[in-house]
């Protein structure tokens, strides 16, 4: 068990070896209110019926549309008259857009209740399940709502990670990779060298423990800035240009999947600016190709005016230079602003040009 | 000035002869968006407009139905469109309706946003405009959702307050007749006697000194239990019943006039329970009079199943008991665990049958 320092309340990550076994610790509370991905109740219906029966279960899809501010007004209702009170916890199980939605309800509905969340998801488990966020979209506007409020206990149960597709697994392992290169080069080298046994058929076993190491990465950075105002910028390496990537590509890119190709394009832009050498941003795309491939011609196929516009759009960036988190090398990133047209957008253009196409795989 | 401590930042409460001087000092400024009470801007548009011109400036009618959830999203959306950044200002003027929507909404968008209060009622002047606190509506039930976020800066121009309708003027009377008691006789008793001045042609000028006076008791309550819950529960004195006499009568009560009658409940019960003797509560009862009356008419006149319904339909409240603010006279108020049934019910109906009709004022 792993124990989370926030400005709110400090919270465990307990790991469990099955769902069922997370649902067996739940039967018998009373007052709690489950939060479950349509897609997760339907494979394991026995399990979570164990613990939360209909009167006490939403079950919500978890698509990107479910997230938009207006679709939480009948979720906050059903959560209401469902009994939900200022004492009940909210039990969120799912990937990303049900830690959104929950975290989102749990923090406003009686100006806060307790919420528990069992991560379904590589991306949930490895990344998100810690560091408070919330996102919720509003008509165009893209995560633009949000809140700072962590569960009060994150329970996560491997297994569920063998339902998932394939790209799902890919997505997840974005942020990943991600965290390994932030930590440096022996834990990216070892990741990368544990990654050779993982395909779509099996290899699974050693993923539990890059989960734990995922965590234990990004630990220190949002115990020292959960709000996000300084050493956690350095978590975005690679968000600037994935969060455009998404946007560009009508989110038909999963999000670690961009965050990855995003990785690429700040690393090549970091060697344009002088802070590393290209052979870096080279032989970073050859280890990562496999991770990626082939989404780079999803992204090869979009108009280049609209990802600059959703640099541009991008909530951390204002007036006309844009922050970047840029690199010079494993374990070594940091916050550097560059102009936007001198800088960036003749390095995009030279990466989509020439750099990103895969030639072998 | 005055300073308050608060979770999230502390924030200072200044202090201006008229609202023309509060909006000379926001002109120049960039990156302030306006929220605006609709009667406010009606009487002060040349003042206002100095500062906050169409293009930066929401006016917002301060309905109840406005702090609905779902009437959020074209605010949000007009927020967005009319240029809000992570690192700009929401200045909202207003009352208290106008400060849950402005609250709500600087809370949760780009998770946090600073936010300036013009409080231009009295009630908000004297109490809401520090404590953090927003409500929000959400189909049939009432300030279920709501945030904790103080604003950054509060300014209060006294001047306002002689452009509201006297019912008004009671009902943040209401708050700051109650933040007397709490404090004590002596406070209470020299209130008492400025009021006498005060009537719907004048005698406003005391009003400034009350309004700082309400200000300095509530602030170590909020300062030491900003969450509300441990000793900030006595500033809820007379708001288990007020709450319910407003739900139940539809809201044609003012506020702070429910919670004067919410107040004269809690004492009746107080000495019911053995607390305090009933001539405290006559006592009080003759000299709230001026100040809620003839609301007490409204009030007979509602179902009494409506009343006890309302108040187990209060959030505060759970079981088969009800926590109440109880008094033992001015300056001394406790939480007390009263049994619903056989205590609170019956209170309530001598209260309603035989002691609060109005025979002479």
């Amino acid at each position: 068990m792993l124990t989370i320092k926030s400005h709110s309340h400090d919270y465990s990550i307990e790991t469990f070896s099955s769902l069922a076994k997370v649902f067996e610790g739940l039967a018998d509370n009373s007052g709690l209110l489950f939060l479950v991905d349509h897609e997760i109740d339907r494979i394991y219906q026995k399990e979570i019926n164990a613990a939360a029966p209909e009167k006490s279960k939403i079950v919500i899809e978890a698509t990107e549309v479910q997230k938009s501010f207006d679709r939480l007004t009948p979720i906050f209702l059903e959560v209401l008259s469902k009994g939900l009170k200022r004492d009940s916890t909210l039990i969120v199980v799912g990937g990303g857009v049900l830690q959104d939605i929950g975290c989102f309800i749990a923090t406003v509905l009686f100006r806060g209740v307790r919420w528990e969340f069992v991560p379904t998801t590589l991306l949930a488990q490895s990344d998100s399940c810690i560091g408070s966020k919330s996102s919720i979209n509003i008509g165009d506007y893209k995560n633009q709502i949000g809140t700072f409020y962590p569960p009060h206990r994150v329970m996560v149960a491997s297994e569920v990670l063998s339902s998932l597709p394939w790209d799902e697994i890919r997505s997840g392992l974005g942020e990943v990779i991600k965290l390994q290169l932030i930590r440096g080069q022996a834990g990216f080298d070892e990741l990368m060298a544990d990654l050779k046994d993982l395909n779509p058929d099996g290899g699974m076993e050693m993923i539990p423990k890059w989960v734990k190491r995922s965590i234990a990465v990004k630990k220190p950075y949002i115990e020292k800035d959960e709000f996000d105002q300084g050493i956690r910028n350095i978590l975005n390496y690679g968000h600037t240009f994935g969060h455009a990537y998404e946007s560009a590509t009508k989110y038909a890119i999963p999000h670690g999947i961009a965050v990855l190709l995003g990785i690429l394009t700040a690393t090549y832009l970091s060697a344009r600016v002088g802070l590393v050498d290209e052979s870096h941003f080279l032989d970073l795309k050859l280890r990562l190709t496999p991770w990626f491939h082939p989404y780079e011609t999803t992204l090869l196929k979009v108009r280049r005016d609209d990802i600059f516009k959703a640099i541009r759009h991008d909530k951390k960036n204002t007036g006309g230079s844009v922050n970047c988190i840029l690199t010079s090398g494993p374990g070594r990133m940091e916050k550097i602003k560059v102009d936007f047209s001198k800088e960036l957008v003749p390095a995009v253009e030279i990466f989509m040009d020439k750099k990103l196409k895969v030639t072998h795989i």
